[in-house]
């Protein structure tokens, strides 16, 4: 089986950069499989990229290489990370975002050197893709680094349950669609209250009109609020951070 | 030879929705070559999905399988389909998106059970992968559902000859270069008007000055409207749709 | 080893033009690992992907073939070229696109024939990867054209010292994090001036606080001017052109 490595990035593909660090990894792994998650993460948006790792990591094969690089702090002394979790690699600044697997059990974490002729504003290019190519020629992961017992991890805000059983949440994060994710699961049948609807949570899209909105489960189980055919984050003015309750239906 | 799957989406790639997919491929079919057309289709434009569909198709080798998921009826009771078309296969919603391989002599269509597990808003996950997955590893169409045989078919708008030989077609789509291709054909010597203009039919952008409005056959035998080093549609104000003359010239 | 292709256009992707590439180049070649660099050059800026090839034609692996196509005069007389360069092949326009890989030592260039079915508008389908599939085949470059001495190559400006010994350069492009690249290099200190700021060369974006002006030699070698978790454009209003003067400090 071919080596599978996937790349998540916020720099765009159109300067290079990304490019530079396909060739150090084909370099190294020719027969790689090199995939592209997203080069779209937003600017330096830790949150953003942490949201999608943990929609994508586990659903690869074991064995397969993450990189995932969204690193405001490159340069600075915050640690570079190789974390093996449940039979998967992940390499990446020690900023939280690679804290999905982090948090699975049984992750194993050390801190990669950098080395002296690395670049210190593209850590992606000298550190990381050489530690990924390292990985995917099977080299184990303690010999790769000393252990990293304490990386910074972050946690999605957890929804509280009020005195009267409401449960207060939170907008996590607006999707391409202009859907808004939300903190809140539910199991059986149940209504939320955001930015001025009350609306029971339904199966899908498909269940209102066209330009009508709707809360449903989304498909990585957390509800969601969207507009058929439209943006919920525009209609409802909804942004990271918005309150979002929800009330179990009996 | 290596199996090789296509993947087109409006889904843009920063939330990680494209990532989930190649994840649920590469773990059925490790040996996979992953081909990202775009995730760039404007949102739930299923006819910008059906033009781009219509030029890639059949320039894969046989075998290939193509997914194309453009699908704002994800999660209705809107048919959920595998085709097998001039040797490729086509898995996708059944909403005309997938109508360049359905129109083509002997395709064969069948829809595509939805298993009870699957997210209804997200079958490119749960239906479709898993779907282009069996057909990558050889099995056969027939198995994979039962025949569908009125599926959604969407045609380009015809173009009409006039009484005074005319022929009147129109806009179809802006490309990404600000280029009006139109529904107009033309083997001889001829000339459009469009936007206030009457433009010869020339060879390429070059034959004009920068700057210039011209008309030219386009890549795909259709007639477009360009200008050297700009936008036609912005210049002429070309949307989707306006309308465009056509005569063949002596 | 599997042969490497990498595609470096201004196509975007959402019509599909890169997808027929690509179809092309696997229907030639179904074993080939196709690489995108990018789609998202601006649209007909040479200069800006004439950069990004500096930035990753020789970190792939000799034998990989790199197409790169932005071209504003397809169609025209201007040559279609195949180069052969430090182990590396390139096809692309003869408008300088190609100049990091023209300018090394020994690098051999012949001009593409184009075959007469070729669309005047679309050389990268019907001319450029055709040569590359043969390439990647192992034909030999001199069998694909006729030599072609001339070539058009663009150099970066170069900077040039003053009288005081203050060394006089330009801002060459603006990246997607908007860091203003310079031409300037330096390997001891200095200090840099730049739309009103006078800065130390420093080493990192994290040598300085957040929001803060910073410069420093960045991961190709040259100095560039950054805001720590901001845009240096923005902030300091520059664009490609804008001068900047460095002056070494003892």
């Amino acid at each position: 089986m071919r080596p599978i490595v996937t790349l998540l990035t916020d720099f765009g593909t159109a300067d290079g950069y990304v490019a530079e660090m396909k060739g150090v990894l084909l370099t190294s792994v020719p027969d790689a499989t090199v995939v592209d998650v997203t080069h779209d993460v937003p600017s330096q948006d830790v949150e953003a990229g942490r949201l999608a790792v943990a929609r994508y990591w586990r659903r690869f094969p074991p064995g397969t290489v993450h990189i995932a690089v969204v690193d405001p702090g490159v340069g600075s002394s915050r640690a570079a990370l190789a974390v093996a979790s449940d039979g998967r690699f992940l390499v990446g600044p020690d900023n939280g975002l690679l804290s999905p697997a982090l948090l699975a059990q049984g992750a194993r974490v050390v801190a990669l050197p950098v080395p002296p002729h690395a670049a210190p504003t593209f850590h992606g290019r000298d550190v990381f893709a050489p530690a990924a190519a390292l990985l995917l020629q099977g080299v184990p992961l303690d010999s790769l680094g000393m252990p990293h017992d304490t990386p910074v991890v972050r946690r999605t805000a957890e929804a509280h349950r009020l005195a009267d059983g409401t449960v207060a949440g939170q907008v996590i994060t607006i999707d391409r669609f202009g859907n808004a994710i939300t903190n809140l699961v539910t199991r059986g049948a149940a209504e939320v209250s955001v930015g001025g609807y009350t609306l029971a949570v339904r199966r899908s899209y498909a269940d209102v009109e066209p330009g009508a909105v709707v809360a449903l489960t989304g498909s990585n189980g957390l509800v969601e609020i969207a507009v058929r055919d439209g943006s919920a984050a525009q209609r409802l003015g909804l942004a990271r951070g918005a309150p979002v309750l929800l009330r179990a239906l009996r």
